[in-house]
């Protein structure tokens, strides 16, 4: 990447190169995972909880896609107020509430967590932490093992959690995490790939000062933490829409001086852009595509990814090219974005 | 409102002043929505889901809230393209799904009840058009009789859900919805003294690029639509957070150049906010606040409630001066809040 090791962003970009290494140790913790998943179906939930906050919520909705996908089971993302706030005592028998933070410190999620295991829920905590309150909290835990995160600005614990959802999910329903295999070797082709390709990009968002994200399906989660980094290091208002829901309403948002940013890869979540694309560039927006190649080549700069992954395995693909995309912009407008202005590493929520 | 009963905005204007007329036409039909609770608490859901895109989705969040709090009942919003372009068929026994949409014609959420109901849902169609695809499509039907809605930007179709889905809820669980009698009333009181001080208020964010809105519990679906009515009609980009969420990112976007509106009203909504005015503050920020006498006072500006109504039904009033905020700030720029460029009225995502 760069050649300065102690300049601004080194963290984010040594913490960004190592999520392929921390992919290869999830996916052969195989065992760990498979009397994960078989202590989860003994249970047989009926209904899936989420909760977390700011970059793991994504990670979070993420997994509720899978749950809704490959379980065919209704899933939800709770708002931690209504039982840390208003005091609801839900009856959560045949629920299962996963919780996910990096740093598994924030008091609203433990006692999320504790409400839940008292109405019945099993309780599962996704951290980086295992010495956590939030694992000490939960029934069941999964250390995402991504080693300390120096930069407050989250990256590899992001897709590290992504993974380690995925693993529990899978397995959960008896699969092999077969899809899983070639995942560390194709991070490491986009990560080579999309450094000098990304670094060339980011000057053309030097100024500017809104954006608008967006995906579908496996990708949404994607278009939200991107505009999350985004809005973190750079300090753009980057916001992130549904496809669907970008044409309900903030396509008035679109004019020339708002980028567009797009995930359109292969499969499904590709596929159901094909009704976006032609509204954003009816509105003469400049398009940044992440995905096909055939995509791309529409667009006024982005990444092509190799393929060759499965679709439910995109996601970890996908926000790399951003990570990158949100390091370089923020470099160029002179900030660090290991250190964003107004953040903690850990926030303590009530 | 202004003289101009043909100018710019003017049927955002009348019709967002026909919500308390609305508003009554909806509490006296007690004996429906009472017949409507006892027919969904005669299935005993477990689970809620709900269905929705753009405004509609605020007030499905609302509900949400609402199922959480009321019920002590797990809910979650639907991701429609899980079932409709992932061809998830979910097992659904013992789940109330509810789809909120004001033209009841868009294709996926017709898709998602249908899907829903084979899939063993209790379902329930809440919509301004009872003829439409979607009240066909589910078992049970509200027609929140908000009338013809002209500007694309919708506002009395909003609080009609709103307070609709408030007296579905209440009457499943048994309640006599006793706190929305007065609401009417206080509507009418929150009118008659918000169109002239939030035109007064107006100006100052007539050069305004960037805003963040923000409220929790029952005021976090209120900071979502007031950012949309904000996009859809002044094209400002306007991001909504949960107060808590806010903490864990977006706060690095502050500066005084980034308006923030906040919602910190009587009850336990407000008091959730206390953490986080103090960090808005540090940053400098201008601040508008809708709430409390006591939190406007602190403000740059913004609108004192005049209380007396119960937290659950506040949502209802909150949202009024953001949409007369809406209304002016996109007249001062120039623009037509009844037909924001790029936008229809009967949005068809599929």
């Amino acid at each position: 990447m760069r050649d300065d090791a102690t300049g601004p962003g080194h963290h984010m970009a040594s913490e960004l190169a190592e999520q392929p290494r921390i992919w290869r140790g999830l996916v052969q913790r195989h065992a760990e995972f498979h009397a994960i998943g078989r202590a989860i179906a003994a249970r047989s939930p009926r209904f899936v909880l989420l909760a977390a906050r700011g970059t793991s919520d994504h990670a979070a909705l993420y997994a509720k896609y899978l749950v809704e996908i490959l379980h065919g089971l209704p899933a939800g993302l709770v708002s931690p107020s209504t039982m840390t706030a208003y005091g609801a005592a839900p009856d959560l028998r045949d629920v299962m509430l996963i919780a996910v933070s990096q740093s598994g410190g924030s008091p609203d999620l433990v006692q999320t967590v504790e409400i839940a295991r008292r109405g019945g829920a099993l309780t599962l905590a996704v951290t980086n932490s295992p010495a956590s309150a939030l694992a000490a909290a939960a029934e069941l835990n999964v250390d995402v093992m991504a080693g300390a995160e120096k930069s407050v600005v989250a990256t590899k614990s992001y897709t590290a959690q992504l993974l380690a959802l995925y693993l529990v999910l899978e397995h959960w329903r008896g699969g092999d995490a077969s899809e899983a295999h070639a995942i560390a070797d194709l991070g490491d082709t986009v990560l080579n790939q999309a450094q000098l390709a990304i670094l060339a990009s980011a000057p053309r968002y030097r100024f500017a000062q809104r954006m608008l994200v967006t995906g579908r399906g496996y990708a949404y989660p994607t278009a939200r933490e991107a505009a999350l980094k985004l809005m973190e290091t750079s300090y753009v208002s980057a916001q992130a829409f549904s496809g669907a829901d970008l044409l309900h309403g903030p396509l008035a948002l679109l004019d020339p001086l708002v980028p567009v940013l797009a995930i359109i890869p292969q499969g499904v979540a590709g596929a159901a852009m094909a009704q976006v694309v032609p509204r954003v560039s009816q509105a003469r927006a400049d398009l940044f595509i992440v995905g096909t190649r055939e995509a791309v080549a529409q667009a006024d700069a982005g990444f092509a990814l190799p393929g060759g992954d499965a679709e439910v395995m995109s996601p970890l693909l996908e926000i790399l090219p951003f990570q990158i995309l949100a390091l370089h912009v923020a470099v160029e407008r002179g900030e660090d974005p290991d250190t964003p202005r107004g953040l903690r590493k850990i926030t303590k929520t009530t």
